[in-house]
């Protein structure tokens, strides 16, 4: 483990006097990609390409970097910058609380600044594999109770390892994308075949995704305890879903069609050392093979918020997640599969034992059958033109810090 | 489709006399990449860097070369030349086929020509997304059989759609690599709880690959008759499986550490104009949706040979396949999703109706059940020490071709 810890400087306030209860203050700084700047880290409002970090820090003299880092920030993605490991994270991180807490330093970097809305935020890592995992106990029993009513809503395996499977890493998106609503094969109960036509059943999944920068040995398993050796940070995700194609086509070999037209990532990644402040232990976990155990706390207490055109219509709580994201890791790789940069795993969709902590429309609707009120009438899955935001908060060092968001909106079928 | 059909001079005999009846003449040409050479086209038992293809035809000066293309194949993957499509593809072969047909261009060319057992050969491109089909109808009704016998063997979906799957792209291997046997959660169903350990039940999967050149818009479909205008060539595929782990695991959510310890493919791509000669009408598909109707011969002709240290002990037939690639690209992108350079997608294990014809062991020891005969004994599942080969052969222009073989050897567990 050598993410960075709070510097004695952590608590202290920044020059950047608008980051002040922003979400975004010296304790978060998460990073995103612009294609004019690169690399930058986000403070309240701005963001600062780190490219010029090296640059203004050497200009000021006051301390030497001890590696430069600056090849690494001038790229098209955060992917060189993930390889380079924990220490190069460390020393970045540090440097970036040490230039936003120095007063003496806000003559030389301020005008480096970038006012966010000035950024045309893309994908911020090129994705290699995508993992969708299913690590909510709630989330699990609530979709066995809606498609499986009259059976054992967890199966057998589901409390002896993380349940989990490959998605289609290139249709991984940045928040903002459009979403077009996907057509295919659906075979309702009462039909005799099935039809091809636009999904009936558009849905959404409220996720936590987790970003890998260093890369394993084809053949190692990576325990739990190398978690922060690997995974860099947090991004929010939604898993986009068509239930009634899914429903026809994942038996035996799982969803395919169902999910692969698209998932939504935030623009801006959390590295993970920000949320030391929400680490938080695992609800309910009890013995698990050896190769599961993991150091308490390895949950996290991050609050979602699911927002439909702008009405919030779910609360789920992340604190809530039976698995926690560093036994999802090691069960990735205990047969040996290797990670690389830019894999990304997420953790499933985030619900809560109460209706509106459920992170699901399929959820929130009791599979269409109890319908939710948002916007004043009746809702079911998805409509064309509806607006999804997912957003994210945690406990941090200066109150709490907002994950990015991720937006969609959903166009009508082709 | 713009796929190279064969040209005036196709038969004729190259002046490589020892390709006359390798499996590698004229009328094949696979592709494949070694770091010193970059990209090389095969021919009988030598291969030729592609890089000096242009310098060679220039320095003759016979006929302009049209583009160049030598910026294509002075790299360490095929991925740019894939990436450059269907028009560059066919002019390339028209290129190789015309200098090695062409006997004043031998004094120019052959010191440029290096024997195959002289190359390191890599993977020959970057996986980008892969997708495991599940298209044989013997090998879907073999494993309903025995893994669910008192069931309806073959799925209410399967004659509706061909049923896949995403795989692990990180690890697909080139054939050579050894394939360390995994570990994972086992229960077998008289036991009360899963134990961890190295899987008892490993297992190969013998399929036919396909790769992607040209990428696609995320958004819109791929038909049918666009395949040869996305799908580059063809690789020999071993589909590693443990099915112990894969058994405990799969259900809900499909195949996950079963499968993604490797996969294996062929180091030489062949190109689909290649196989035009191997065309094969699909075997027994009645009325389908729209989207996966296709013009016949959609199907191929190729044998298939799954060989145990040395041993043939299936030949299953690639013929007998019910769902074409061209249908399985059409219903991988369906619902939108794109298609970038390099992705990957197999057919699924291939197995015929005779029992001599099941491209698993799972199938030809019938679960375990029914051991077959191997280097004079009974053998089930791959014992550590195992060498595996799978080997491929197709009609071509001037006799059969033989199509890159997968080998790989079985590793005992750490």
């Amino acid at each position: 483990m050598s993410s960075a810890t709070p510097t004695a400087e952590g608590p202290r306030p920044s020059w950047v006097d608008e980051a002040a209860g922003s979400g975004f203050d010296v304790d978060h700084l998460p990073l995103g990609v612009d294609p004019r700047h690169g690399v930058l880290a986000r403070i309240g409002p701005y963001a600062l390409p780190l490219a010029v970090l090296t640059t203004v820090v050497e200009q000021r003299a006051e301390r030497p970097v001890s590696r430069d880092h600056s090849d690494l920030f001038a790229q098209p993605t955060l992917n060189p910058f993930l390889a380079a490991g924990p220490e190069a994270w460390a020393e970045t991180r540090r440097t970036l609380q040490r230039t936003f807490l120095d007063f003496t330093a806000e003559d030389t970097v301020r005008p480096h600044l970038v006012p966010v809305e000035d950024l045309d935020l893309v994908l911020p890592f090129e994705v290699a594999d995508y993992v969708d995992f299913y690590a909510s106990l709630d989330h699990a029993s609530n979709v066995g109770r809606i498609l499986r009513p009259d059976s054992e809503p967890l199966l057998p395996n589901w409390r002896h390892l993380p349940v989990g499977y490959h998605g289609r890493a290139g249709t991984v998106v940045v928040s903002g994308t459009d979403v077009r609503r996907p057509s295919g094969q659906r075979k309702p109960p009462h039909e005799a075949s099935p039809t091809f036509g636009p999904t009936r059943r558009l849905d959404l999944e409220a996720e936590l995704g987790f970003v890998v920068g260093v890369p394993s040995t084809l053949g190692e398993p990576v325990p739990t305890s190398a978690f922060a050796d690997h995974v860099f940070g947090v991004v929010g995700l939604n898993d986009w879903s068509a239930r009634d194609i899914q429903g026809w086509e994942y038996v035996p070999l799982g969803p395919f069609l169902g999910k692969s037209f698209a998932t939504s990532v935030s623009a801006w990644v959390t590295p993970l050392a920000a949320l030391d402040g929400a680490r938080h232990p695992l609800p309910g976990q009890g013995e698990v093979l050896d190769y599961l155990a993991v150091a308490e706390p390895a949950g996290y207490d991050i609050a979602v918020e699911v927002v439909l055109d702008g009405e919030v219509v779910a609360r789920p709580p992340y604190s809530s997640m039976w698995w926690s994201p560093a036994q999802m890791l090691a069960h990735l790789t205990v047969n040996g599969a290797s990670l690389r940069t830019g894999d990304l795993f997420a953790s499933g969709t985030i619900s809560g034992p109460e209706r509106d902590q459920r992170g699901s429309f399929l959820e929130l609707s009791w599979g269409g059958r109890e319908p939710f009120t948002a916007g004043g009438r009746e809702r079911t899955f998805l409509e064309d033109g509806d607006e999804v935001v997912l957003r994210y908060s945690a406990p941090g060092e200066r109150g709490r810090i907002t994950l990015g968001e991720v937006r969609g909106r959903v166009l009508p079928a082709l």
